[in-house]
């Protein structure tokens, strides 16, 4: 552990140092040695920015284990930084300038290639696993696979870097389904933040083993502290080569699960996403991205609607129903029943669909400011935490908007609030704090829900951690953070 | 943590105390105060007899917690015993008749119901989950799930409890669809060898939440060494309405795992087993037993035979194939292309098929002296290792047989060998653990396989995690083994 006298100071020997392990591209520092870029580095997507002493850029898992090791021995802290698109504040600089950041930029090769391999990625069609280095983009990563007739099925927004979405373990659109990046995760590289900058090889990518602790899950979403992941075996899946989509307007709120379950049963595993999105959030969208076709009668938009995906890996066979005729069969069957928790129903062209679903999240952010609120539940509970906040909301903090969107399959919920950018409550400071402690505080307390579905533990909801934590739960996670990488690696606390 | 002088001491004092905790009837020790089933404790399925010094049998995760609390203060070790049918000596006490069995037996109601509850399992169907006490029967979670249209997807040959589930992290015979209990478990209550007797509550059940670490992985597979898992989230799915088999002969032994992608890309998650069996194991089968209906034509047992599932979550739909029609389109398909991976192909009964592939592991048991291997690897090294050890076995060691039979969509295989039992060999001391440490080299060192795929660690392969772990993984296993449970629980050293 270091003291903070120790912190504060970065020099021109840590330059120098630091230089001959990455080499000149692999070091930036500020006045005149960052490049245009620095200012990247320190500035994350959604909680301002930073100050970094430097950014070190290692090009492989052995350049990442001696600057962990140098860094641990001069007690240099160390901001492990993947694709930045993360949205807790986790993976940039404090405001103090003694950070440095540890950037995933150029880990985009695994040990077993050469520096100059213009292979990237290593696949094995036969276990259906890629090995990766974790600077490598999604976007990348699937267009490698998609010629393969094969994707990494983490559908998201954001296009991050492989490091940070386990770092984080994203989920997305289609968990539902595929699960998240712990479930398509087989192995993992990891750097420790200790002496030795110890590097820890689990790349077998078995998908069967059970030989002890399994150690990959210490380091999936734990935001890099525990020890920085720089290469990793991951699952795909082969790409589906069919899928329809419908827009479902439930007959109320109550409605909505036993769609859900409906579906699912109809359906299996060829329905591929159940996303839920508020009246709100689509109109926001509407009015942001006037190009979206808006499919409801009259444009009225209803209360509540869910976008349901159905796709299967193979071409449609002559002797089969396509996934539009399987949806109508489907949906018959569900309105069959006098009491048919459905109330309308819109199948069309599933990009427009995806279109409109994919604008929400730039839509509610031009409506106004945003609040918003990365949450899960059980999946029960998100349409009846919906129905208390509907009631409750107006009544303490009136003139604030629900237009919230999610994952209606898995319980996750981007439950977004929007207020006037002239409302005079903004100027309060105390104003927003009290909001998001008492909507965390429902979300927790009367759920027994999550504050941090997918997006993890950052600057932005450390307080909220403290809080919700038990004591003795912190005190195990400080040991085993003590155990694992006593250095300083990021800037969370887990215990 | 204990001398070994403490340890050998338990006395009556300690008896009456546990009786204080757990009452009458939830202590047995020897001596008369066992009933007759105390031997059952004692003895487990593969690997002998051991002693215990009392088994106690704490009937909630309360109750359990004193036990442990109480355990540690006076250093008596305890083994967490769950169904005991675990195939690697974790459950069953050594032979010293020092150690204290913990029994799973009554831990079947969770915190929230009464113990004279009627209802033994909680089931939320809007999550599809149930919550369940750690001695839950899996028959018996599927008992109450089945009417309900629902079903814990962990298909095995045996019947044990929730809680050696857990412990052990099985698979069994349709991981490639449903993964495994890890895959499956959304939370875990637990409690520490420590001087309290640490409860911690995971128990959330909630399918996105990114919080800090992820506690339940760390209890999931590591045999109950670093906690005992007293109540449990799982995951259930519906239970499929149409399924079909069809019993598959490869081309030769490379052409396996094409008609494994090929089926995966033509059938997606309709596939639910891909299961490989041994000429040798299935004649040992039909030897067996004798009602087991042959369907190869004139009785010819082919070299290698795959037995393929597909299965749906609903009832056939008018307008549809069934699964029937669907497996004859999908192998036509295939029978196509001019090099064909497939030389033959017979649909049936499912039953039947299930029959034969579920008689396999009794009827190698009786073909001769059996030496069980429960290794894994990357899909297509499955293959390239059965060919491997086709070659050189019989040059390394002569008149062994191999009757292998496993789980090809996921990499597993239960590797087993018989040989005579007249052989004179087996009166050889050194000959047995010869035969198992060149099996277990070749399956680690020359094929970056599991020597343990799903069965965990025990007394009986503890040699080879010593062996084959990394002298730091070990130092971090028994750093966090001592976070979390410094008290003597279990007789499995991972640090």
């Amino acid at each position: 552990m270091t003291s903070l006298s120790q912190k504060s100071f970065v020099a021109s020997q840590d330059f120098d140092a630091l230089k001959d392990i990455v080499g000149e591209k692999g070091l930036m520092w500020p006045d005149g040695h960052g490049g245009d870029d620095f200012a990247v580095y320190e500035t994350c997507v959604r909680y301002g920015a930073g100050k970094a002493a430097f950014v070190v850029r290692p090009a492989n898992s052995k350049e990442t284990s001696r600057v962990l090791a140098y860094c641990y021995g001069r007690g240099i802290t160390l901001i492990p930084q993947s694709g930045n698109s993360g949205l807790v504040g986790a993976s940039t600089p404090d405001s103090s300038g003694t950070q440095g950041v540890l950037s995933f930029d150029r880990l985009i090769r695994t040990s077993e290639m050469g520096t100059d391999s213009s292979d990237q990625i290593i696949f094995d069609e036969e276990n259906r696993s890629v090995m990766v280095g974790a600077g490598v983009r999604l976007s990348d990563l699937n267009a490698f696979l998609e010629p393969k007739g094969y994707v990494f099925p983490i559908d998201l927004g954001a296009d991050p870097r492989i490091g940070g979405m386990i770092a984080t373990n994203t989920g997305g659109a289609r968990f539902l389904r595929y699960g998240d990046v712990r479930q398509n995760t087989l192995g993992v590289k990891v750097v420790l933040a200790d002496e030795a900058g110890t590097e820890l090889d689990f790349m077998s990518g078995l998908r069967k083993d059970n030989t002890g602790i399994d150690w990959k899950h210490l380091f999936i979403g734990t935001t890099g502290v525990l020890g920085v992941v720089t290469e990793a075996v991951l699952n795909v899946v082969r790409l589906p080569q069919q899928s329809t989509a419908a827009l479902l307007v439930p007959r109320d709120e109550a409605a909505v699960l036993k769609l859900l379950l409906e579906m699912e049963q109809r359906c299996d595993t060829n329905l591929t996403a159940f996303e839920g999105m508020s009246a709100n959030a689509i109109r926001a969208a509407f009015d942001h991205v006037p190009s979206l076709r808006n499919p409801f009668p009259g444009g009225d938009v209803p209360d509540y609607v869910l976008l349901v995906e159905l796709s299967r890996t193979w071409a449609k066979r002559e002797s089969e129903q396509n996934l539009d005729e399987l949806m109508e069969v489907v949906l018959a069957e569900i309105w069959e029943d006098e009491e048919a928790p459905l109330e309308n129903a819109f199948i069309g062209r599933p990009e427009e669909m995806w279109a409109l679903r994919h604008a929400l999240s730039e839509g509610v952010k031009h409506a106004g400011k945003l609040v918003a609120f990365d949450v899960s539940f059980r999946r029960g509970d998100l349409m009846r935490f919906r129905a208390f906040m509907a009631q409750e909301l107006p009544e303490k903090f009136p003139n604030v908007w629900i237009c919230d969107f999610g994952h209606v399959g898995d319980g996750g919920l981007h439950f977004n609030l929007s207020i006037p950018q002239d409302d005079p409550r903004l100027n309060d400071t105390a104003f927003m704090p009290s909001l998001r402690e008492w909507v965390v505080k429902i979300v927790v307390e009367k759920y027994n829900g999550s504050f941090s579905a997918e997006h993890a533990i950052g600057r932005s909801n450390q307080g909220f951690y403290d809080l919700y934590t038990p004591e003795k739960v912190k005190e195990l996670a400080g040991k085993i953070k003590g155990a694992l990488s006593p250095g300083e690696l990021g800037d969370v606390k887990l215990g």
